[in-house]
């Protein structure tokens, strides 16, 4: 692949803008987890989607790799590509597309350009007295191209699904520069293969979106909140049944809280202060919101008594005002900058049938014990089937005592959640730090096809070579 | 592309159980709107995916073509293959691949072979309490496969989504014989292109469909269903919205019965006694479930007396048991019936964004009144955007009276749902009935990935010839 060279960049300079040009920082060379460092790309920041197609052409006709950058939040190193694959690649970056283009609160669709920080779709659909459900940790920083492009996920995919599931239509830039206009507000269009689920989530391997119709929800008339203390997760996981049994689907969130993430959080003097005196060894975080109909603290109450009787929990506290429901999120919110402050040896985002989450964590928990007592802090959105298990070093060691056990740590986890037919990816992707899980524990087929789509429709391979597919050229 | 000859027969035979090979009858020739006859194919029901891998295969080899079939109930011409393509191609049944392999009900997963009735997959699930929504007008004859296949509607979609939405893995053949074994049970799984979506959809044209892990619901505890005249569509749009912030994510179904409908149904002597005396122009069949909070009933009589303090409906029924529950959606679901006796002489399965319904009912309506005093029923899936826009003769003539006018009506129609940023096809597919109108409305990037796509996965073209794609060859 061909790098950007003086020539090229003047080819650009012809046919854009002045203001599409950027200077190259460390912003665009960095990414959250620092595993991977991006090299001296030509940062071009497009201001309309005639500005996108000029670009991609352009990379298409000479060959020039593309690395589509939206927040720059992702976990998996999609956004930024090491020097190795290419010294100086195009870097889009969507930052001067963020307008929020039309809002229809009666359709509950509004029509957002992938510029746009998640928060401020999340403003704009609640000053219409509607719900953007899209809310994970980087909603105040991340773009929801980005958001769709990794099809992202967080703490309400229980209810309203992941990005896939947000997205009625598309506006985006296929590899050779030509734009598909498909920002349909429609709920329902049968006409041929589904191409908007095919762009989310194909981590901008596949083209660039430029823009998005999204789905809103009615706001829920009532929210409340609780975190209620379990023995164990096969408790938590009857408690979810009960809860979906009593309450349907008002459930926002039901994410798992560990005694460890507890313990963590106090070690970091972080999450605020603590409702439970010990740290019990499972809590759960659970949301309700009711549209109109009864009252979410009262169904909860409800909920926690028939828990209790049950004995699926010992203990619990409902959160009596917006000021305690906030305290108790910050719990939740908090536990990743506690780990942070830690020190994760491997950290593994991962699914599990729902059913095997137990059997899997008492023999993950084992497997490991056997190597070192490491601390273990599993939690996350457990309704999703979703944990984030991650592994850390027994107090008074550092994560650095144990780089060499990094990859038998990730092989037993991984292995296993093989073996129950999980993902060793439930939301944060692929992108270049898990192209080898894929080709090892991707079903041969599904790779194949995937490989035929990419060269189908991305021929040259400009597009983020080395994610999904380790780059090999 | 090459017809079933001896040799090939004999070169199957070979490699299948005789079981497979299944006498060829008129079921596997017609489809239910009798626009299109199916050629003489060597119909083969396989067991197993391993025998649709040998089929699929052994095909891909020799160039031969195949129709996938499911239950023959698609209303677009996607289960025949007309003469004109193939004298003698293979009908691939999936009719003795019926069984739900297995149900998890405390994970909401149920995973069915793709031969499975849909009301029998219905019926497994209330076994254990649960619900699998999807709910169509023939679910007693059409099969699960089918159905994704199709990307299949219905009415409560609204609540639950549409086929794709219910889809968590896939089992499936590629067109060259390799099986995927995609059987995840997974809420969460961010791995890459999304497989199970395209494949959904894609109308047997990119490999066929075994089994399927299907997302199960909590059965809604409390159940209303109510009949509301509001005296335009306006006011029916005013009403959902209505809905939506007084009931939230309860209501399932929101269909509008017009009255040419009622009308229908009372020449036809269809439908059952009707509630209301006239037949008021517009009604809205509602249904609300809740999840153990609150009581449906009384919810949709507080919604009934707030609609009518706003002026936006004028009278109602809400049903006081379930046998008035039932006969309320009588009526909605004898409509199609009615319609057969009248006669349509053009049926159009659009979709629109919502707040356009009103002007466009209202310039279509005057578009064909020029031509004609036809009758029009427009009624359906209000709540999705989705409408069934009928054209009948006036009152004492015959649709044959009017074949001239077909092309006509149906481009005024389709042309005004255009303009709109409408769908011609909102859930019953493009099939071999609208190729040309994908052909001519839809977006030309668009259509040339879905080629590129099909020619990636498909090279030889094996799949389905002429659906989606006018054949050209």
């Amino acid at each position: 692949m061909r790098n950007v060279d003086q020539e090229f960049e003047a080819q650009l300079r012809a046919g854009l803008p002045a203001a599409v040009f950027r200077p190259l920082t460390s912003h665009y060379m960095e990414e959250p987890r620092g595993q991977f460092h991006g090299s001296d790309g030509l940062v071009l920041a497009p201001g309309t989607v005639d500005e996108v197609s000029t670009i991609l052409r352009t990379c298409h006709q000479a060959s020039v790799p593309v690395v589509p950058f939206g927040g720059g939040t992702g976990l998996v190193g999609g956004q930024v590509m090491p020097a190795e694959l290419c010294a100086r690649p195009v870097i889009l970056s969507m930052e001067r597309m963020t307008r929020v283009r039309d809002i229809y609160p009666d359709e509950n669709v509004l029509v957002a350009e992938a510029g746009a920080i998640l928060a401020d779709v999340q403003s704009a659909a609640e000053q219409v007295d509607r719900l953007f459900p899209l809310s994970l940790a980087s909603e105040g920083s991340c773009r929801i191209g980005g958001c769709l492009s990794t099809n992202a996920g967080g703490v309400n995919v229980l209810r309203y699904g992941n990005a896939r599931a947000l997205c009625l239509g598309l506006e985006a830039v296929l590899p050779d520069g030509r734009i598909w206009h498909g920002l349909k507000r429609l709920r329902k269009d049968n006409t041929g293969y589904d191409l908007v689920n095919l762009l989310c989530g194909a981590e901008g391997t596949l083209g660039v979106i430029t823009a998005a119709s999204l789905r809103l929800s009615p706001r829920p008339r009532s929210v409340a909140t609780a975190l209620l203390v379990v023995d164990r997760p096969a408790a938590a996981l009857s408690l979810l049944t009960l809860v979906q049994t009593q309450l349907g689907e008002g459930i926002s969130a039901f994410e798992l809280i560990s005694g460890v993430g507890l313990a963590f959080l106090e070690e970091a003097g972080m999450g605020g202060p603590q409702p439970f005196k010990a740290h019990p060894p499972w809590t759960v975080l659970i949301e309700l919101g009711l549209g109109g109909v009864g009252q979410a603290q009262a169904a909860l109450l409800d909920l926690f008594e028939a828990a209790l009787e049950k004995g699926l929990v010992s203990d619990g506290v409902i959160a009596q005002s917006d000021a305690q429901r906030l305290a108790l999120w910050k719990l939740r919110e908090e536990i990743p900058l506690a780990n942070r402050h830690v020190g994760a040896i491997s950290s593994h985002d991962i699914s599990l049938p729902l059913s095997d989450i137990p059997d899997f964590l008492a023999r993950a928990d084992a497997l490991l014990a056997a190597l070192d007592p490491f601390r273990i802090n599993a939690f996350g959105h457990l309704g999703d089937g979703n944990l984030h298990y991650n592994v850390f070093p027994p107090k008074g060691r550092s994560k650095q005592d144990y780089e060499d056990q990094v990859n038998q740590i990730r092989e037993i986890v991984y292995g296993l959640v093989h073996e129950y037919g999980g993902s060793f990816s439930a939301e944060h992707g692929v992108g270049r730090l898990k192209t080898s899980e894929l080709e090892r524990f991707g079903d041969p087929t599904r790779l194949a096809a995937m490989r035929a789509i990419k060269q189908a429709l991305d021929p040259k391979g400009i597009m983020n070579p080395g994610v999904l597919f380790a780059h090999t050229s």
